[in-house]
């Protein structure tokens, strides 16, 4: 199989893009990995050139660039070229630590819509306090969504799960403000009713986001801005919660930073448990291929953890099997 | 002032009710609490009944009762008396820890809306890293809102943030997934449009949810449905990180243990800061008089904390001056 990445795409590229190939290459032996972008810097931080191709590209589109006009006009960039190598069938997936908006519209406009999934979703796979994590969609590809958009998130975030992750009937849960089923916005109300007939998924209930982290669902659903405010209230609440500790430590007493220095070893196991190195990239699921964008400031352990995801994708062909999801039910 | 106090709701009702008059009653020397509920069992709890006044009911709304359905059967019941006696004008405010449904809808049939304002909505004071604290609203009174509802929250929280918190031109912001004013959805574009026209608010933008607990603002706006999936991913986080925390040194070596109890002190800090011992309630505004709801399991110190808060509702009369803003925008 053959995965196209954007070289140049992140705040550490191509170093840690390269060294992130350079990693997973030694787990993945049947992959080539093209790399689109600057041969020259390419090269100088590429281990060896065994089942890789480079390509070059003369362009970058950086975070500034408005992401649509970004498509049209620098059609050398190393995201469009990427990109576009999976339209042609030049490779099978397509990975970039780029602009978000550019690659979402890319993927839209060049990989193309599974039929009958009227919007793609952004899913990603965040961790819980079991280690089992939950894959959450959509994270932001969209601000407002129907019932049947929440529908289609449902079906697309378990066969997710049950290919990519290896779980056994993914329990599928629709964010509401309550647990009881009649809890929710018109929306979620007829989306639930939907769910709860469809036999093909788990579909579990309700969810409270406060359930999260503590491992209640394998999949949740909801739209585009709610699911983008949870997640981002989640980091934040993660990040100056770990940050107090540290300044309450270092505030105290001797024996409290004594103290601090002595438990040092399970906090940065913490740190593991929120940190996205092994997360893998967030997946714009919904598109005929995998399309997978990694954090911008991706290390090159996240990197490689994002080109093993998209191994798996494409070993289930995962993104097959829901094409032909959606086609019988167009019957 | 007098306030009506629903004596025997929530999980520690009427003891933990009771004795936060108590702690309430030394400070505030110009209240009058009217203790609604059953007389027997509030005595037990009380230290004197110096500016007490207790009023015998026969009837409790518990959380299995359908909201609507007890206002109306349980004529009776503690919640529906004390908030009546503020219809009545026999108090000037009402605090219960029970059914935040039965209170919302009560609230809404007896106190009632301020002329103008078409969707009251439910905001808690929540912990910054520095102390300062930010309001948020709504915390899911709606489960939908429109950009004209939005715009009410922000008048409502700034007026509050403003006279009960005492912070000048309190910066308000509105939820997005992004911090550019084209982000976002029609709702909050559209609600984006109208505060940054507005001169009688601080209107500062768009703000993610990411940068809520680092202190981004001091009145943070968002729809029902978002705000309630907000503040619950917060609290959610949080307690898995402190459990995490807590774990992970148990599980950890005698030294990480023995690490565990020196830092004992500044983590028991970090859990004051997210605690709601000292946060108040959640304050039902856009009504003409305040109601507020304490958590179900409010502690005493939650209590009298709840009871300062609507002491300082009732001095800066931030009601009245809501209901007279409102009536200017009438005209």
């Amino acid at each position: 199989m053959k995965i196209a990445i954007d070289a140049m795409g992140g705040d550490f590229a191509p170093e840690n893009i390269v060294k992130g190939v350079n990693l997973a290459k030694k787990e993945l032996s049947d992959v080539t990995f093209q790399l689109y972008g600057d041969g020259a810097k390419i090269r100088q931080f590429l281990d060896d050139e065994t089942a890789i191709e480079i390509i070059e590209t003369t362009e970058v589109i950086d975070f500034h660039d408005d992401p649509v006009a970004a498509i049209k006009s620098k059609k050398d960039s190393s995201l469009v070229r990427a990109v576009t190598a999976v339209k042609k069938r030049e490779a099978d997936a397509v990975l970039s630590a780029g602009s978000t908006g550019a690659l979402l519209t890319a993927g839209l406009m060049l990989v193309k819509r599974i039929k009958q999934v009227s919007r793609p979703a952004l899913m990603s796979t965040l961790p819980t306090a079991d280690g089992r994590g939950f894959d959450m969609l959509d994270l932001g590809a969209n601000t407002e969504n129907t019932a049947h958009h929440l529908v289609d998130f449902a079906i697309l975030g378990s066969y997710y799960a049950e290919n990519v992750r290896g779980i056994e009937k993914p329990r599928v849960a629709l964010i509401s403000n309550g647990s009881e089923e009649s809890k929710g916005s018109p929306t979620v109300k007829e989306a639930h009713e939907i769910l709860s007939a469809m036999t093909e998924i788990n579909f579990i209930g309700n969810i409270e986001s406060r359930d999260l982290l503590s491992g209640g669902a394998d999949v949740v659903v909801t739209d585009g801005f709610t699911g983008n405010a949870i997640l981002k209230a989640i980091e934040g609440t993660a990040t100056v919660l770990m940050k107090e500790i540290k300044s309450a430590i270092m505030a105290g007493s001797v024996t409290t930073k004594i103290g601090g220095v002595l438990i040092k070893k399970p906090l940065s196991g913490l740190k593991d448990l929120m940190s996205t190195d092994g997360a893998g990239g967030a997946a714009f699921v919904g598109l005929k291929a995998p399309v997978v964008k990694a954090h911008g400031n991706s290390s090159e352990l996240a990197i490689a953890s994002a080109l093993k995801q998209i191994h798996k994708m494409l070993e289930s062909d995962v993104s097959g099997k829901l094409v032909k999801h959606f086609e019988n039910m167009d019957k």
